[in-house]
């Protein structure tokens, strides 16, 4: 088979499903979710037969743990695909939506009303469940989409899709409406990432080394989900019990999450009497501290922290330490080595918080809460396709509303302009 | 000069200017762009100067009349210029709308506000009163900005940028809000353009070239600016006369913009009633006619058309004419070769109003007027940076909010994530 040519054929048959897509009503989609949502817990065997080979080739090609852990299809996973596409159904239809409208002195009537960005590419790595997800996701939102999956998990993936297609082909909808790369082959990726006629935006969702990959390579637009190198700065004056459970939380109730705390930061003022208690809070959690140099000074027998240390984003029981003068240093240092994404500021002085609040360029900041809360679901706006750290177009939780586009309705009765 | 060197200090001051620009407030930043304004007015003879020696090489190199024309700094252009400045002066902020905002059952106050992209770079070419109009606009949203001009114009937009310049250095703004790129050599695109860490978005407005390019090279996002391949369906029962006069006004009025139309689309039971009278129309006009076969057959003296003609942006006085079975063909035709730019329908029949506007996939569709009113003027948005079309982020005219992003602020009292 020519890749190309299979790239071709699989971006011009989601373009023209997108079409009809585009213009089908919430019912009609909503069926299909929940009949897609139906027919993977009546198959459930048949997903778990090919997860299976999935984890033996896995376990034969030495991946750890952790990646087969992400791998497997446990009947509880297979239970939350077939809900999750159950509460997608449920919410409410962004397309149609009429973001705003007014009608202009010479009697035009404009609307901005929302409508499907069209065909989207979604790139992610292990785990399974998100071609589910994913698809019902582009799916609810009237997007055509197109899933590469990881190597690793292509025997489910591929299980999960012939599903996901066989109720789009009992459907009214267009069955390219969802499709698969149903080949390992790395050169299929570069003719998605530039087929700008036909592929709206692609979506990574992975690690660092594969978004810096798919932006190099695009001419398609991407919105990407960057790392999480978030911040939680404790100021002076502030409670330091607050503080303490603010800091545990955002570091310790679920490290493998973009939005957790990756380094702390201490006012000068304070740090002398929080991070003691801190430091025995996060031993006893097995938490390994690395701290600055005056961190060094309060807390001798914590690691010194590297450089590289700032801009890491650890996603384990690890945290860098800095103490800084003020909130104006924590601002210029979560600017400088963050990423973007979640920061908090625990404190009882309005002025800091608010400084706090205007200065820092992030997507989520917080004032007096954990840094966890970034999240689609928790925000309150549905499932979500992922976090973005793009500030074009989405930015934090990218959930319905952030997979459709608008376009602008005018109607006239023979308006001409002068 | 080390040119990688250059950019980088450039992109480095921005990013750093722009962290100030984003907390400053509407009136620090419209007194700076009153005193811009009059300040253009009191150069006039300098700005002329720089602008006759651009001309003189200009000639030299043997630009086209149209070039020269649009590189040509007139009284009126200058006045044009400062008027600009004035009327974006006097537009309401973007920066700290609130978008969205609620409280979430735990307590937490979330709230989407508006806040600038942070660093913009706009890539343009001949004419050098982008420079003031495009500084102008980021400035107001809170923008730092990176401009580079075309090369004809590059005396030209440094007289100007001179004076801007000169008007931050006195001001409580720091003089990097504004930068140019002065100088002509090419190789101080590609690091512009992939300057992650300083630059948030580009904006290229030129010629197609020049937008490829961009494409290819950039993996910062882009706000794209393509052609406009605009068209206009008349569908069979329409009032004739409203059909000419709408088609009259979306070719001639302003044929070299990009929301002239450029493809005419006739339903067949009106072609036989309708082309003749259009032909006459246009002919008269001096547009020049290329048609499809079955155009031919009702008006064999036109030229007929190529398949290329049905994908070009003319910007000129020549039109290609198609006719069509029925609207539902006219959407085929418009989502195959048109640019997703600005479409109108003619019909007095409901149900193709509302299916052309349904199923046509651009940033502006019409009913029943020119497509010449896609402008952020037009729209009641205040002054543009251009028409984007992309899908992302920003859609159509191009105005103030389209400059900024959002964040998301979030107030607690000590939640955290069970």
């Amino acid at each position: 088979m020519d890749i190309k040519q299979y790239i071709r054929e699989i971006t011009h048959n989601a373009k023209q499903a997108s079409r009809k897509l585009a213009v089908s009503n919430a019912d009609t989609k909503n069926t299909v979710l929940r009949q897609m949502s139906e027919h993977i817990i009546e198959c459930a065997g048949v997903l778990k037969a090919a997860n299976s080979e999935d984890l033996e080739a896995g376990r034969s090609a030495g991946l750890s743990g952790a990646m087969l852990d992400r791998l497997e299809l446990t009947d509880r996973r297979i239970e939350g695909m077939a809900e999750s596409l159950r509460s997608i159904a449920a919410l409410k239809d962004p397309v149609g939506g009429v973001i705003d409208g007014w009608t202009l002195p010479n009697g035009l009537q404009l609307r901005k009303v929302r409508v499907p960005l069209g065909v989207v590419c979604i790139i992610y790595e292990s785990r399974p469940d998100v071609t589910a997800d994913a698809a019902a996701l582009c799916l609810k939102s009237g997007n055509a989409v197109i899933l590469r999956g990881g190597k690793e998990a292509i025997r489910s993936n591929m299980a999960i899709y012939r599903l996901l297609r066989n109720c789009l082909e009992n459907s009214e909808l267009p069955a390219a409406c969802v499709q698969l790369i149903e080949t390992i082959d790395r050169t299929a990726v570069p003719p998605l990432l530039t087929a700008e006629d036909s592929v709206d935006v692609v979506i990574p969702r992975g690690g660092k080394g594969l978004i810096k990959k798919v932006m190099e390579t695009a001419t398609v637009p991407v919105v990407k989900h960057y790392d999480g190198v978030c911040h939680t700065y404790v100021d002076a004056g502030c409670n330091i019990d607050t503080a303490l459970k603010i800091c545990e939380n955002a570091k310790c109730q679920r490290p493998g999450t973009c939005n957790a705390m990756e380094t702390l930061l201490v006012s000068e003022e304070i740090a002398g009497q929080f991070l003691p208690k801190a430091c025995k809070l996060f031993v006893k959690r097995g938490v390994e501290l690395r701290g600055c140099s005056r961190t060094l000074e309060i807390l001798p027998d914590v690691k010194k922290a590297e450089p590289s240390d700032w801009r890491t984003e650890y996603l384990d029981m690890i945290l860098s330490v800095r103490v800084v003068r003020d909130v104006g240093e924590a601002i210029e240092h979560i600017n400088a080595y963050g990423s973007g994404h979640s920061d908090a500021i625990v404190t009882g002085n309005l002025a800091n918080a608010e400084n706090f609040q205007a200065g820092v360029d992030s997507a989520a900041v917080y004032v007096n809460s954990s840094t966890r809360f970034t999240d689609g679901g928790q925000f309150g706006l549905g499932a979500e396709i992922g976090i973005s750290t793009n500030k074009l177009h989405a930015r934090g939780p990218m959930a319905l509303e952030e997979l459709t586009t608008y376009k602008w309705l005018i109607n006239g009765n023979g308006q001409v302009r002068d």
